[in-house]
Order: structure tokens, then C-alpha cells, then sequence
């Protein structure tokens, strides 16, 4: 009885996980799987978004990492405002098409297959085009529990200008 | 005649970028697009893994991030040797069905869209199943300059274990 409580103490205490696996595998040494659908999907925020932009996300965070990841869907006319990544962001597009562009450059096509490079600190927006849709993995860094700096949004103007 | 050397100067000594886009950005403030097929994939080396393993490279760390990520494709049988990653590791399945397992733990079968934590220092593998294929992204951070640490190769005994 006292070797039950015992354990059963220590599994309160986080330190015996028994989710991935029935060892006695301390939590802090466990890999640890997240399966497809247990993670609900999130709609961008309309302060952070123009338009409809789905977020599925794929991780958070874990220390001593400092790198977050999820996959974001754009509608055709979806796209996030102006913002920067503290410690840059690195986008891989895996479906659609859609476009790209930092401040004082041209708006750029990506299509599936692309990896796009944004260093930090700069202002830079990515979304679908106006036509098509497009969904993009983007990892980034944890930089004093931030990630992004959200800005004013993409005028029409911007949006719809010529490349 | 003198400030075309000194512009062939600046674009010869990196300081100026005209790849991404005909602009006066400097290139550590340029947005940088790395195209589909412009990145061969690499075979995994026989050190590293047993069977075939393709490697199809996604962004290696750019200062200040140390984050690094490739996808990885496993035909029928392959698998990585044990190892261990400083930083830790996360797998995002996007093809296949898998199998991973940590020393100590059981193997466990891994399909698209799980997503797989490994905790820095935790002695591991990935691969196929004995009878499918299976891809994953692999993204993780360099500690002094080694994402990495490679060990002893998965023997047959442990591979086809039941689980």
C-alpha cells in the first residue's frame, strides 16, 4: 500500500510519465508524440489577419528549444498584416500559391516547395493571392516569449499592386 | 567609372544582395526565397542510417538562428542509426507510416500529421516500418556547431521487434 502511494505521488508529481510509453522513463527524458487531431485548429486573430487564415498549429516551444512551428492555410485575399520575427522566421510552403513581400521590395510569387528567409527585425507580410489559396509551415524563435511584432495591416493598395 | 568598382565591390563583397530583388536592401535585411529543386536531395549516409534514407534539404540555421530542418524519406526498411540531438529534435510526419523508439522504450508506430518531441540527449530512432515508406520534417538547433550525435546501428532483432 505505502509502495502504491509512493508512486502514485510520483505520478502526480509529473516525474514518471505514462502517456508515450508504460516505462519508468522520467517525463523530462520521454519522447513524446502529439497525434494528428489532437490539436485544435485556431482562426488567425483579425488584428493579426486580413481575410480567413487558418492555424494548425504543430508545436509550441519546448525548453531548452526555442523554436514554435505551425501551418498556416490562407482563403484567396487572406494575408497577415505588416510584422517582424525577433529572431527571423523561415517559411516552407506546402500547398497553393501566394505571394510575399518585405517593406521598400516587390511583391514576390511562392508556390509549394519554396523556402523564404525573413531575417529579424524585418517588416515583411505573406499570404495567399487574390485568387488562389496557399498554406505555409512557418518556424520561428521564442525570443523573451515572443515570437512576431504585429503591425498596421497590408492596404488594398499593397495588396493588389503589380508585381 | 569609380563608383561602378566601388558597386561591384559592395555586390562582390555581400554587402549588397540582387538575388531575391532589384533593390538597395542590404542583404542581411533581405527577405531570401530558396526555389523549389534548387536544393539537391542528398542519400543518407551509411554511417548514419541502414537502407535508403533521401534526404531532401529544407534551411540549414542562419544567424542569429540555430534552427535547421530537412525531410527525410524512409523506403520500406530504412531507418536512422541511434543517436541523440543537443538541443532535442521534432518530427512532423507527412507521409507513410513509421516507427520510433527511444532506448528503454517501446516501439511506437508514427503517421502523418504526429508530431514527435525527442528531449535533448535522448538516445533514439527513426525509420520506416519493415513494409512502408514513411517521410518526415526533421527540424532542430545547433549547439556548437553539431545537431547531431550519431551512435550504433538499430540491429534486426530491435528493429522488427513487436511492439
Amino acid at each position: 500500500m505505502k509502495t502504491l502511494i509512493a508512486v502514485s505521488a510520483l505520478i502526480a508529481s509529473g516525474l514518471i510519465s505514462f502517456c508515450a510509453q508504460a516505462t519508468d522513463i522520467p517525463k523530462d527524458k520521454a519522447m513524446d508524440i502529439v497525434r494528428n487531431g489532437e490539436q485544435a485548429s485556431i482562426m488567425g486573430a483579425p488584428g493579426n489577419f486580413v481575410g480567413n487564415a487558418r492555424i494548425d498549429p504543430l508545436f509550441a516551444a519546448r525548453a531548452p528549444s526555442a523554436v514554435s512551428a505551425g501551418a498556416v492555410t490562407f482563403q484567396p485575399g487572406a494575408r497577415s498584416v505588416w510584422h517582424t520575427h525577433p529572431k527571423g522566421q523561415m517559411l516552407v510552403v506546402t500547398a497553393g500559391t501566394g505571394w510575399v513581400q518585405q517593406a521598400g521590395g516587390e511583391k514576390v510569387v511562392i508556390k509549394p516547395g519554396d523556402v523564404i528567409w525573413t531575417p529579424p527585425g524585418v517588416k515583411h507580410w505573406h499570404g495567399a493571392t487574390a485568387t488562389t489559396g496557399m498554406t505555409h509551415i512557418a518556424i520561428q524563435e521564442v525570443v523573451d516569449g515572443k515570437n512576431v511584432e504585429w503591425m498596421e495591416p497590408v492596404s488594398e493598395a499593397q495588396y493588389e499592386a503589380s508585381r
